[in-house]
């Protein structure tokens, strides 16, 4: 009764959106959910749950507990009624493992990083962003409104050129430490050489590498000595070697007060969930006394590349659990991976806009919770079924 | 070792910080965390669980059973390893419910309400937006790098006009149904016919009138009768009445296809833990079917209301489970609701920047988990404590 049929834009709109999927289908850049059932056999080289800590029984056991202690949700956003000892444990864990004197846990990933770059950023500031930055990154450089010169993958002397061209000026450099798509180690050493000359502030997110280097896997920063660092913020998701779901941002307690005060993403969010911080609790502890899991994925990690390789494939150099294996085009892509899913393998299946080199790629992600002679028969099969 | 004691800048970049801070301290705008403990004994008027089903037995149990069949997180986004038949089953269910040709689940509400501005506005569509829409929507505008106007609060004769301003221009009107801050109620079916004769799309924030308002509680856009209406895209959050954690965006199937295919905040952020999707559809089962929980809850707050004014204070006109109350500055709201926290209650304390005209207020929801008498005597609290 409330449908207007003199609402032409309306279902021009409907129709524009209709052309673009047709497009995209075209192009080979259709995306489908495909939800996995409880017990699904499927041989996961896909997820980033790097140490298997998603489904470690203590980690379960603790998500329980805190159900049963705090209800599902933290019904409230962190300032209101979302926070919980479950929280301030998790924090306090995680500035211990990251070297830093704060950490504050976001509901995702995504967030912490929005809410990073805009506080960093301050009003008339540069930011300089790697090519390869994940999204929730150039998010938000978008979001903070300041200057963004997108820097060539991995050059700290362009970063160092483009700072020096802005003696005084407040600057933020900002990179992964493992990228998420192509695997590779930025130079951090280097990198934050260069940003302490300038008196810039260095943001890593060190989300594929937290669990997976570093001293008792505390990750890329820590792995180049740089846990604490003045001028270094950290921030990483819990959704990974974590095997929970949220994100962190850790650094000096003057960023802290200041995120607490005035984060948008912080303030106007409902809290992570009380039984996610207590099962990712558990799992940090876990995730640190994890150097066992750590060895058996590098060596995981490294039987792949070699296997993969020895067929001739294109194959990312992985500094952690994340290898990329180039594909000849987008549908190849999507065909590679559907015929990998068929035998019972799942491997990502990376496109444009996901691939920030508008190449299409199969990413591998290598999984200790896999039994070890399923993860090498998966590979053999990932090879086999190449285009 | 990597001190940089040239490091001017970033030296001066925590001075800032600490500049800004004592301002904000001085200004009564200070925020600190609170944590809970489990059996925390304080009656809550400040939190978002409308219904009391973020710790229902039956949440607790679908929860608690999810965690044995996914694990703790999702161990990816959606379109890589993150969808479970739980996140299916739950999109069907919030369809149903909504009314409209389909649902995506988001991790969190934020991230939903960015995704579904920055989809809906099209390269150069106008952006209309309530004066008291929540921080995400505000973001999702700026994101959206298209033109957007601020509407005065509640005014549609305002949106007509600057819509009517440009003629066959594609435009996206954003508002919240309940609204967050002072709990009142969108004109939406006002809303709606200026949307449609001008062939705009009417973007409605549900958050805190699904599960509270409407048949069978679908929320407000249902109330007003515009369920699955052309032109119109709900999102919601389902970290308040659903007791859970998470966002949706709900709509027609060529906007869940441009979303799936296109929207960053979807396709780049780790999905929705599986336990908390599951135990939102169960909290979905029993919102359905709370038309009881409902009553209780708006004679909760009729009652509250009363009370209030009847003591000479300010006090907003309930649609929902949000009454706000003026305080007379930020430093006595926080004195305010620190006296109820004393006394055992805790309420929402609204200063600026969280609010939307630069007013400080207390912020009441009313809970129908909270006992009946716990709840009378927290509204009592509340009155005597008055500065």
């Amino acid at each position: 009764m409330f449908y207007n049929d003199k609402g032409r834009p309306t279902v021009e709109w409907l129709s524009a959106l209709e052309a673009e999927a047709a497009t995209r289908r075209a192009a080979g850049l259709r995306r489908e959910l495909v939800p996995r059932d409880p017990g699904d056999p499927v041989v996961d080289l896909a997820g980033n749950d790097y140490l298997g800590l998603s489904r470690h029984p203590e980690v379960l056991a603790a998500a329980a507990q805190a159900l049963l202690d705090f209800g599902l949700g933290a019904t409230g956003s962190r300032l209101v009624r979302g926070s919980t000892a479950a929280h301030r444990d998790l924090e306090a864990g995680l500035a211990g493992l990251l070297g830093f004197e704060r950490a504050l846990v976001y509901s995702s990933g995504y967030l912490a990083n929005l809410g990073a770059v805009r506080t960093l950023a301050r009003p008339g500031a540069l930011v300089v962003s790697d090519a390869h930055n994940h999204a929730s990154l150039i998010d938000g450089c978008r979001l903070a409104r300041c200057e963004t010169v997108v820097a060539p993958h991995q050059d700290p002397d362009f970063v160092r050129r483009e700072l020096s061209r802005h003696p005084g000026r407040p600057a933020v450099v900002v990179t992964e430490s493992i990228f998420s798509v192509d695997g590779d180690l930025a130079p951090l050493p280097e990198l934050y050489e260069v940003t302490s000359a300038h008196g810039a502030v260095l943001l890593v997110d060190d989300a594929h590498a937290l669990g997976v280097i570093g001293p008792s896997g505390a990750g890329g920063v820590a792995a180049a000595g740089l846990s604490g660092a003045p001028g270094l913020v950290v921030t990483a998701t819990l959704s990974k070697s974590l095997g929970a779901a949220g994100g962190v941002i850790a650094g000096p307690r003057q960023l802290h007060r200041e995120l607490l005060d005035t984060g948008r993403t912080f303030i106007f969010d409902t809290a992570l969930p009380p039984a996610v911080a207590a099962g990712a609790l558990t799992a940090l502890r876990l995730l640190e006394s994890g150097d066992d899991l750590r060895a058996e994925l590098h060596a995981r990690a490294r039987r792949a590349v070699e296997r993969l390789r020895s067929e001739g494939l294109e194959v990312s150099e992985p500094a952690g659990g994340v290898i990329s294996v180039a594909a000849p085009s987008p549908d190849e892509a999507y065909a590679w991976a559907a015929a990998c899913r068929e035998r019972g393998v799942a491997v990502g299946c990376f496109r444009p806009p996901s691939t920030p080199d508008g190449r299409s790629r199969l990413r591998l992600t290598i999984g200790v919770g896999v039994p070890a002679a399923d993860f090498d028969q998966a590979v053999d099969i990932i090879a086999k079924e190449r285009p």
